[in-house]
Order: structure tokens, then C-alpha cells, then sequence
């Protein structure tokens, strides 16, 4: 009711771009993740800040809710209208603004993809480093606080966005932080919007840190006996100061998916995936030392890939890993579960993880981030199979109450979005009702993507 | 008269660890800045954070102002009582409580100073990496988002913050963040608690970032001709990621002063001090690499210091900066700017400020975190010259107005405290009043550090 009242408001302002559609309900209310349908009433395309700030305030003065959209690659469902009202998609808002070569920095409305940004850079000799693997919009891998394989040399989200243009939930537009480098001048709100998946604001603009493209890399994958031996090689390359650009771990299962799928020839052992940045001496001398301590570790095996036409085919293994695992088991969907938890607990989590998996009667591959102790399991159910199903989500639940039981994290870069908000009150204590104390000051009526991130009014 | 309730319960509670004696109140009234004494009304040595919990209580039941306290280092009054209240000082809770080697961080109280830590840290091959110069409370550091001159390569406070224990403004005591390197999990805040100066929470306990020791270090000094060719050397330097641990810039007065106070020989012309941290063979390869940058801007006088006293002698010079620029006007007090710009233009803010000092009566040598475009001048005044002290604050006003119109913050490290706050409004525009939203509802009595940071109520 309160719904349709805005969404006929909407439709004046807009015109034909708000859309009440089927097809495009249907498509913003489905996510790449195991939820319900749940459509939005419209769906609205605005083309300016002052547009969706105008959206808001129709919303606002009729209690709908207003849910941003990318491109709807998020894992947790964060973008689904779980109780109606309108969705915001950033389609129209996907321009590279400005590009400040000197300071490093790029000017980017939020629905520019990653991916579109690093094309517009390449005569740059810049790059944007944060890399989740799927083609996602920069606005929303800020609200997911998303990262990815470079995280270990570049950092998240978190550290790549220097300042926002956000509007609130009452229609108004505020800026957050500046192009400064540094500052300390007040509440750090750049970080505040960062991760808070649509429930504080709308980001409408993001100035985000470019770095320089490397003048060599270097890729290499190598194979050891087992895990332990693997994260204990990622420890000491990471206590020696060698700066690796990622280092990623796939387990023996990943192997024989990628064997399957690329038509490699890995041996079927964990294997770590390494790339190094720097000088073409500097990359040389990482990579040999990086060989010596992997070597103490019994790896074997090693391809070195200096070529980028190697290095493009081993990465691109890496990113379709999702893919491969899934065609390993046709006609599977998956629970990809996210933990993160200190790099000395991670062969610990890993091996309990595995042994639970191999208890099951479903598989789940595992592939991380090991530089920063983050893993997925891939769990491969089969959709009409309700046991199958409750055995995934029950081995994701162990993967979360183990991940806080070693001091982690319930999701290290995917978010809570409607698939973790039950680990909220475990994983923060009190402080959770602290983030709902924010969320109350900054959406007193709660529009903002509700049903999210905190507890439920 | 609602203090004085609180002071009375808050002596039964801590006995002779509640201070009322003019020369402590004294100096807790004071800070290494240029603001009139406003003493409290007394100070708390608290021993655990259930203590800061009942002091945080007593005193909101009678609406008395708790300060945080660490060693008074701050530049800007953020640690000073304005309205009276008490002091807590963390001097008690100064322990290291844990070092985890293996995934390079450390739990410790927030008394625990810089170096008291770095001390405790030698024999594990890890060091702590922010720098501020003086010997602050790691606490203290958190509350003002410090960083310094290591900040170009291991980054402020932000990003060496990973977890806290706060007390509330009613007493209840939260954790945020947790050991696992990066997380999705809910809003950022510890980094909303990073920077908040004391007035959303008492930090209690802090897990910090540790950096390996690199395995070999090289520093050295170099002249330019002028200001322009030393930024644009330091611009070259970064686009070529050639990655800098250290690069500060002095301007030919702070040369003169280093030469009168140090003893050092410089030539009086503007100078960048550099460091590069890596393996034997990275850093001698970074080092030649900056050094042809360099010469290609006209660098002269290279002097490399390879061995650690020569490194020693080059960075005590540099922390001495400011003494050595108090000893060049036997007598002055300082005002030190702390502005921030985007690098591309900190040439202009740096020669526009050096144009403005040289039309006035007063000297106001500068030191800048360059690779940050972070810039502090150091403006020296005769405190019994009202006219001069006049001068010295109208020359800031116009540095800070010179950041903002450049695009950069009124302060790139120090904070706001007592002293930035009239700027907030310029930088951020409707941003500062949800900064106010959130401090009313995180801190609805106003008890914690009132008068700083948001819009006075």
C-alpha cells in the first residue's frame, strides 16, 4: 500500500526509468545465491545524485523501502527487497569521472564495474587492485567491503576508498573524506559506508586509490603433500617480508576440478598459487626466495609462469574455479561459505573443515586467500535434494562457529546480507547493538535496505 | 556541583588511585600545545577495564564529563577537560598482554607507549610501525589516528588497528573487530572508534598490525633546488612503485636549524630524507632507482646511510625537528600546522606557504610526511607578543583554508581536538552533523571528552 503510493510518485519523477516489469522484478529480486525470489515493487534508474536523493524522499514520506542494486553478483543476497519497495539500480550512474594520474586516485560513479575501470585506465600505466572475481560494480564491492586475491598486497575495500558521496536516508547528500591521502579530521564515515551494505546511505560517487602497474610479475603454482605444510610455507613467506601481490590455496578436490574444467595436469594435492610485483630484479628475487621456504616445506612441482599469456591462463583457472568446481558435480547448486580467522589458526580451520566435508555424503572444494586466512568452502548440493541441502547449510554453520571459536570471523569478504545476520549476535556481542544503535540514528524509520545487517525491529 | 557527587563516589571506588592534588589536576590541565590550563576536577588511575566501566557509570549517573588521558602528547588539547570532569589516566593499564608471532599482532592495554612496545617486541624479528615522533600511547595514538613518518608504507593507525575492548558512555564494555586480518562482518567500528578522539568510547584494549623487521634498511638525505623538483621527484618515485618506508621533506630553514642544533653540515636548500626496507639486494635496487629519479630532478649531495648509527643519527635529526626549530628562536613557543593535500598539489601548498611565512615577522620553518602530502610548519612565536601570536594563528587559519580549497583536510595526523574544531563545518559540510547524530546516540548525556569533535549542543 505505502509501497505503491511511492512507487506512482516514483513513476512521475522517472518516467520510463522506473520499471514494474516482470522480467526486471524478477531479476532484482534473485541474487547469485541460494534465496527466494523476492521482487522489489520497481525498479528505479536513476541518472544523478539529486535524482536519488529525490527517490529517497518520496520513499521516506511513504516508509518504503529503497534497496541499491549493481549488478547483483553478491553471494549473501544483500541486494534482494526482502520486503518490497524499490530497488535503486546504479545502471545509468557508470561513468569514470575523473582520473587523477598524478594523485593515483579515480573519481568513479558507483555503478562503473571493476573491470570497466581498469580498461579506462590501461593507457595509464594505473591499475584498481581490488579483485573479487566476479565483474562487480565498485559501489557495491564498498557496501560488501568486498576483496578478493590481492587483498594481501593492496588491501580491501576498506583501504582502496578515499572518500564517498552518499545520500542519507532522509535525501540528503553528504560527502565523506576528501582526496588527502590521510586525515584526522573527525568520525572516519568513508569507513563507516564502507561494508554497510545499503542500511546507512546510497553511495551516489567514490574516489577510489589507483596503484602503479608493476613492471614485472611473476606467477607461480607449486604442490605439497599436505595443507599444514602449505599455510606453514604462506606463514613464513609472510614473517620473511616477501611482499606477495596474492597467494592463494586450492585444495586436492579444487585440483582435479581445475583438471576437469582447464584441462590441466595438477597433481591432485593442495597447491598454493602464488604472484609476485615488482622490478624485474625484485620479482626475481622474491620469487627465489619465496622457492627456498616453499622448498623447506617439501613443495614440488613448481611452474613458473613470467609470460602473460601463462600467467593470464593460471589466473584465469583461479577465477573460474567457482565454475569448475560446480561443473564437477552437474546440475549443483552451491553454498560458498567465506571465514576468515588468524593466519595461525588457519591450517587448524582448513583441516577441520576438510575432515567435516569428507564426512558428508556432498563435496566441498576448498580455495583461499591464505595471506589473509580467509577460505571458502564450495558446497555442491543438489537443489531437489532437501537433505543434501540441510547437510550443506549444516557444514557452512560449523564453518562459521568454528571461524569465531578461533578468533575469526562468521565472512571475511562476501558480507551478511540475508545469509549471515544469524551469526551477527554470536560473532559481536553487545557491540552488535551498537551497529543498531547507529543504524536507528542514521534511518530512524528504517528504509534503508531493511532486514539487513542489524536486528530486526 | 555534579562533579564534585561524582569525585566522592569515584575516590570510595578507587581510593588512593583517585587523584585530587593540584599538581596532578595541574597537569592534566595541560598539553604540549598553546591552550589555556583547564584542569579537571580530579584523576582516575584505573587498573582494568571494569574499572573504567564504574567510573564511565558513576559518572554518567551524575552527568560528569570523563576525559581519556595517555601521556599528553597530543598537539591539538584533545586530552584536556574543558568543562571540568575527570581525567582517566591510563598509566596503570600499560601491559603488553600478548604477542602472537606467528600472525604478527599484539593485544595490549592503551597505556602501553610506542616504544615501551617496540622494546618488548626486539628479540621476535617484529616491530610496531607507527611513528608518530613522540613517544605516545598506543591508546592515545588510536584516539587521534596518528601515523607519521613510516605511514607511506605501513600506513596510520586506521590500518594498524584490528580489534578493541571499548567502554560506553553507560557503562557497557563492547569488543570490535577481531584478530582475522580483514572481515565483512557489520559495521566498521573500530575504525569508527579509531579517530574519535574519546568521545564515543574509552578504548580499554587494542590487537595491533606488527611488520616484520626488514632484513636490510637504507637511508639517505639529497638537496634540491627547489621545492617543486623535490615533490615532483617524490610524485616519480611513487608512480614508479618504488615502494618508500620513509620520505620526508625539510624546507632550507629547518636545513639552518638541523645544522645549529645537530651539528649536521647540510646545504640550506630544501631536502628529502628517504628510506627504503627490503632484502639486502631490493633495497640497494630501490635505492638506485630513487636515486636516478632524483638526479633526474636535479638532486645534489647524496648521502646514503647504510649502517644503523648513521641511519640513527639521520632520524634522531629528523624526530629533533621540532626542538631543533624551538632551539633556532631561543624562547618562542609553536603552533605546528598539520595539513593534508593530494600530492599533485602539494608543491603549490607548500610554496604558498612558504611565500606567506616569508612576509611575516615570525619564522615558520617545514617538515613534511611528502609521500602522504602531509606538511606541518612549525610557526614560532614569542608567547608575551600578542601581535605575534596573532600572526602565527592567522597564518595556520590560511593554511588550513589553502588545504580545503586544494582539496585536502585540515589535519593530516594530529586531529581535532580543541583547536580544529572550527574548521569541521568548512571540511564537511552536512557530513559534520551526522557526526553529531552519531555521537548523540552513542553518547545521548554528552559525557564523554564534551566539547570536542562534533557541534557544541
Amino acid at each position: 500500500m505505502r509501497n505503491a503510493a511511492a512507487v506512482d510518485e516514483l513513476a512521475t519523477l522517472l518516467g520510463n526509468r522506473l520499471s514494474r516489469s516482470k522480467s526486471d522484478l524478477d531479476l532484482h529480486g534473485r541474487s547469485e545465491s541460494h534465496f527466494p525470489l523476492t521482487p522489489p515493487d520497481a525498479v528505479a534508474y536513476p541518472e544523478t545524485a539529486e535524482e536519488v536523493a529525490e527517490i529517497v524522499k518520496i520513499c521516506a514520506r511513504h516508509g518504503c523501502p529503497v534497496v541499491p542494486w549493481g549488478v547483483g553478483t553478491s553471494l549473501e543476497g544483500h541486494a534482494l527487497a526482502l520486503t518490497g519497495g524499490v530497488s535503486v539500480d546504479f545502471a545509468r550512474m557508470n561513468k569514470v569521472l575523473k582520473v587523477n594520474q598524478e594523485d593515483m586516485d579515480a573519481v568513479v560513479q558507483p555503478g562503473v564495474t571493476r573491470e570497466d575501470l581498469n580498461v579506462e585506465l590501461r593507457a595509464t600505466g594505473l591499475f584498481f587492485s581490488v579483485d573479487p572475481g566476479a565483474n562487480a560494480t565498485l559501489g557495491g564491492m564498498a557496501m560488501t567491503r568486498a576483496s578478493g586475491t590481492t587483498a594481501v598486497r593492496y588491501g580491501t575495500m576498506r583501504d582502496n576508498v578515499l572518500a564517498m558521496e552518499v545520500v542519507l536516508a532522509d535525501g540528503r547528500i553528504i560527502r565523506t573524506g576528501t582526496r588527502a591521502r590521510k586525515s584526522s579530521a573527525g568520525y572516519d564515515l568513508t569507513g563507516l559506508m564502507v561494508g554497510s551494505e545499503g542500511t546507512l546511505g546510497l553511495v551516489t560517487e567514490m574516489t577510489v586509490k589507483l596503484h602503479g602497474q608493476p613492471e614485472a610479475v611473476s606467477s607461480a603454482v607449486c604442490s605439497f603433500d599436505d595443507m599444514e605444510a602449505a599455510v606453514n610455507a604462506v606463514i613464513a613467506t609472510i614473517q620473511m617480508g616477501i611482499p606477495m601481490a596474492r597467494i592463494e590455496f586450492v585444495d586436492p578436490a579444487v585440483a582435479a576440478a581445475f583438471n576437469a574444467y582447464a584441462g590441466s595436469t595438477l597433481p591432485e594435492t593442495p597447491h598454493l598459487m602464488v604472484e609476485f610485483h615488482g622490478s624485474e630484479q625484485g620479482v626475481a628475487e622474491d620469487a627465489e626466495r619465496f622457492r627456498e621456504i616453499a622448498d623447506d616445506f617439501g613443495a614440488t612441482g613448481f611452474e613458473w609462469a613470467t609470460q602473460p599469456e601463462d600467467r593470464k591462463a593460471l589466473w584465469t583457472m583461479r577465477h573460474n574455479a567457482h565454475f569448475a568446481c560446480l561443473a564437477s558435480r552437474p546440475g549443483a547448486r552451491a553454498i560458498v561459505t567465506d571465514i576468515c580467522v588468524p593466519i595461525s589458526k588457519l591450517a587448524e580451520a582448513v583441516e577441520e573443515t576438510r575432515a567435516d566435508v569428507a564426512a558428508a555424503s556432498i563435496p566441498g572444494p576448498i580455495v583461499g586467500h591464505v595471506g589473509d586466512g580467509n577460505f571458502h568452502c564450495i558446497l555442491l548440493f543438489m537443489e531437489d535434494d532437501p537433505k543434501e541441502h540441510a547437510e550443506a547449510k549444516a557444514i557452512a554453520h560449523r564453518m562459521v562457529e568454528r571461524a569465531l571459536r578461533l578468533g575469526g570471523t562468521s565472512t571475511g569478504e562476501h558480507g551478511i546480507g540475508a545469509g549471515k545476520l544469524d551469526y551477527m549476535a554470536e560473532e559481536h556481542g553487545e557491540a552488535w547493538d551498537v551497529m543498531g544503535t547507529l543504524k536507528q540514528a542514521m534511518d530512524p524509520q528504517n528504509i534503508l535496505n531493511p532486514g539487513k545487517m542489524v536486528k530486526p525491529r
